[in-house]
């Protein structure tokens, strides 16, 4: 049986995938240390995980662009990759461009649909036939490829929220509603379902639905697949899920808790839009209280300031009362680029998923969820604790 | 037996001292809410800690001062602790006033000796001597209030540093040295002496050496008595131990770490000499090492600001490099009054002390790890996991 | 000639106003040293600025108080003025109480107006019948105090814009709009016409429109007497327009510039109404563009987080491009009391305004800009060259 | 006349000569925008400066290198420049290369000593040997480059520091000391006395000495040739001398002013010689005092952190007293490539240089202060009213 594993990324041409892209083949080509990635550390070197060699990539977008367009464009925009290492990547982009294929835009919001290009996007009479399409993609990719299995990883900009208590709870009851362009489903729902039914593991590193709804989550059972979600856990939620810890263990009662964001990637361009921002901040805004037991006021702003380009900068002001009642305050800013945080993440989430699939695992890999801001069935955010998970679940 | 447990403190007009006492009174008079107090955690209801209303206070000093003088220091020079507040202390710093006898200067250094009052200050031939005369203070506060047991706590001022590699290993040795002035142990490790031969507890809350020699924890073990130390965690360190694991787990390679810290009470006046600031800096810069696993370039600066007062602000610069080698920043100020983030652990520490006394357990308290900058005979520096200990150990 | 002059604050129990009277009531007694007050500065001491004995305040509010509750509130929720010296001003204050009259409400908006007591607030069947009702209380406050002059300075709630470009240009036309409640000034305004047709120099310290439509500019030119607005530039702002000059001054090309602001008093609460808030963030953002000669992107947030009371507490974020068009960062946080910056600022424009009075100046006082975030018919934002302004005009 | 003017850069090899000549080189060639460059700015486009085709560079270094190495370990080491400019200009290099001699090291101390190359150090039994060298190097690229005149300046690694007050104030005692090694003179003003005796203006980019002596400010004179200096502002002092007027002209007083800088540059290495951070500490810490009328408490510090290479970052902690002294904070980190502000400020002195020159002015050339820490012969540190002065010098 093939070695191979494919990594099929939804979003294929945007900044996380990229950089994933551009690392991974880096890392085949040993052209790179192996800082941020999880999986190299040497707690999980004896956790047999794939080789980067075996990895084969493709993926989904809706715009028309090459790899080597975006990361040039990371490289203009922001200051990021480097022109050496582009230059020796360019063989790979051509062959990877080649297996990236037109997406779906289903209730995606008009700001990202206003980004898309009529070829390509898929067109389709109802939700379903996207999905077939969406599978026959997979199916292909695979055969080509001589892939053993395929690992599907939603990395496209943030959807509109979609209100997951009007979806029924039954799969049943969700399938009947696919034949209907009144679903309620979003794209990165729909390419959940493709990927559940061809029996592909499924991960979603954004804040959209995925797999979040329980009759996706049954769905997944079903047909005998791990998945998990949502939101990966890069920058200022990775932060206050390791400070806030600090804070409770001492009692240290928060009053306030404000985090403001800027960047200026597509991403940033994508939450610009109220209906897309909401699922952000939902997403980011839940750890505290679980956390710290109660919930302080807090306040989450994302701006998009287009010259920061890639480089996420928060700032979070921490108003927090100690013994007698005094107030006191400690403040944070972290200037991360936010494709070069996720990335690597992307590729360690490839590994251990591919690990828990070899190892017979289905529905929720929960004990990934260190890795989240909203770590789908897990209500443990300290983040030391949920890395302890990890470690004992690749190490047993 | 009696309920009663004394708390002697070791530079009881001082900054933290000051604070934990008011802070006892307001919590044994019920006029504070328990914010930064860990043993007031849900967690640790059931331990069976000791009651705020069977602690009694007393101590030594090397300054002429009284307990309303030094809360209003702290009031006007760094607007702490209410005037509401102090009026109602007023007849409990008087009865406390009464148990506060001098102290003693041996290899202090020529700061701190020059704070001292030869009023507040013993006389011996010897440091025997110096010893002997700590042991009566003891033996007569424990008899006078009827007391069952007295828990000696180390809050005073910064100490040069000892060479603890000249001190011999073993107990006996270290004994006949005690007769000569030329011992090089400091007031600290007297006091230590002092307490572990009366069967009391000792806790160095400060960087001074204090019990950490080998011939002191053995001493302890002959005394079947606990001790631990030292350096309480209060602020910058306390953020190192919460985020450094974060970038362990997310193999970000820390390149420097950078932090300057200034603050302008009496300890920070101390600090400013160079012989005593040693003693601490080291404190604060052997954890990085130990979390990561790898020595990146650190800087620690120290200055007095006579401004700030108690209110003691650190800036941090952590420059850090991601995957494909992109270096970030995450940058941290801190505003924290140095006393009120001490004081409630001092109180904290007791309890749990005096559990593990009550307990029989002898020798290195490593389960309280989570309270000091270096733990004595711990090497876990990840605050979460220390805290774990700290939970497992009391609720056992 | 009575050397008494009267000083009326709009908005006289607010935080502004109540740290006015007690800086001016410590000032009179001399219980404080002269920080914060410009006028004070060694250049202005030739200048025959009235004393602080012989300034007598009144003022109008629409809710009902006390100082000495006023006073009290900034003491527990910002730790602000000192228990000492509101014991030493409570004789004052019950004098001065007895000055303060019910206020206005008119088209300030729901936020302001649910913060309104009947009980404090005129009646009226039009805006001109309130107008009438202001202008007698300035008149009985100026009989019954035997006061030379009156000056009228708005430090009242911001209110919801109003649509400048809508009014008629000329006094008569505007004039005739204040018989009816469809009348689109709001109360700012109305004093302000109160106080010019009493011949009363009028002073905005808030984002309100007051005089600025050309039709009261006309008004206080028909009345001979003086006026100025509008916003006092007391934090961010004004560090804008430091440091904006120096960016100019070395073509270094702002890309960005985001400032996010969070405070929690009374202030804050009203902006946080999109209405008002509306009003500020186009008074704060207005100079860069000037100061630059081109408009970077901007961002001005301003949030309510009660936890920091009068503290108001902004992060800045400034993105500039450099030689080769390298990026590069500044970013500054300010912790500054909201009240404690703007009164001194308050007392000094009385001073100043009354030596324009004296003078017999009448119209804008341009020589004032220094004072304020848009200062009316002035161009030049500049803080150092506005100061220059001030300087030469007030010892000319 | 030739119109080609001379360009002589001490430290030619250095961070900001390369970034001055790779800038310079894109500037005739019309590959950069020209930000940065104060020179470029609208006010000075009537002020007849000469163009940038005009200038020819050489320079002395004590290291052996080429333009191209420079350049790429800016790119390497600080991510500065880019690879595609770097590219058009290897041939400029070649050239450039050609121009650069080797230079003096006499009384600069072991860092500096260690850093250079024999075959790049001149030899002379004297300074005065040493002197004359130098004046035949700037002699020869004079005449080799058909220059109508060369305008020499310092931006090599700052000298431990020479005490002044015991050199004598008239140039015939100190030309008498130039014939013995015990000559207190540092290689600085060495190269200073060359250039003088040349007839070339003389520029200090840098705190060591240079014509800051008396005697030296004589010889100008007795030459007929302008100079000026010292130490380039182009951060933190920038910073200061921007935001404490704002603070002096409101009344602020400021009771501390921390600022702490990190950066790892070659300039770093050096200046982590205490022998060298003397001699930039003091540059950095006048101003304040002279802006405010008062001596606020200060602390400077500057640590060499490797992995920031070029990327001076500075936190500076502001803490000032409001009305009725209440204690208020601003904070700022600039976040600066040394080498890239610098530069720009290189091209512009020699400009403005030129023009003095051209207009036969001699001696100290104080409009130019706002370029630098500490003006010779200039109280004024307040930056907008130093560049008012310079706006009016060049326009007159």
């Amino acid at each position: 049986m093939s070695k191979k594993v494919g990594v099929w990324l939804i979003g294929a041409y945007g900044g996380v995938a990229t950089t994933a892209i551009v690392g991974l083949v880096a890392l085949q080509r040993k052209l790179t240390e192996n800082h941020g990635l999880v999986s190299e550390l040497p707690q999980f070197q004896q956790a047999n995980l794939i080789e980067w060699d075996n990895l084969v990539v493709g993926g989904h977008d809706i715009r028309k662009s090459t790899l080597a367009t975006e990361a040039n464009q990371l490289l203009n925009d922001s200051r990021l990759l480097s022109p050496a290492l582009l230059e020796l990547c360019q063989e790979d982009f051509a062959r990877i461009n080649e297996e990236i294929r037109p997406g779906i835009i289903f209730n995606v919001g008009k700001t990202i649909t206003s980004l898309s290009d009529p070829e390509m996007t898929k067109t389709g009479a109802s939700p379903r036939d996207l999905i077939e399409s969406v599978k026959e993609d997979l199916k292909l990719f695979a055969s080509t490829n001589n892939l053993s299995k395929v690992i599907v990883m939603n990395v496209s900009s943030t959807e509109p929220t979609v209100d997951a208590s009007v979806l029924p709870a039954k799969w049943d009851d969700l399938d009947g509603m696919l034949d209907s362009n009144d679903c309620p489903l979003a794209a990165s729902s729909l390419y959940a379902i493709a990927a559940l039914q061809s029996g592909m593991p499924y991960l979603n590193f954004t804040p959209s639905l995925g797999t979040a709804p329980d009759a996706l989550c049954e769905l997944a059972e079903m047909n005998k697949v791990c998945h998990m979600g949502h939101d990966g856990k890069t920058g200022e939620t990775l932060l206050k899920s390791a400070l806030a810890p600090m804070f409770q263990h001492r009692n240290l009662n928060i009053m306030s808790w404000v985090g403001h964001n800027i960047f200026g990637n597509m991403d940033g361009k994508v939450l610009d839009d109220p209906e897309n921002k909401k699922t952000k901040v939902v997403s980011k805004d839940k750890l505290l209280g679980q956390i710290l037991g109660y919930d302080p006021q807090t306040h989450i702003s994302i701006e998009y300031i287009k010259s920061l380009g890639d480089w996420k900068t928060a700032w979070d002001h921490i108003h927090f009362e100690g013994f007698l009642s005094t107030p006191m305050v400690m403040q944070f800013t972290w200037q991360g680029s936010d494709s070069i945080l996720a990335a690597p993440l992307v590729l360690d989430l490839v590994r251990f998923t591919e690990l828990a699939h070899r190892r017979g695992e289905t529905g929720l890999l929960k004990d990934l969820c260190c890795f989240f801001k909203s770590p789908l069935g897990v209500p443990e955010n300290n983040f030391v604790k949920q890395f302890q998970l990890l470690e004992k679940w690749a190490t047993r």
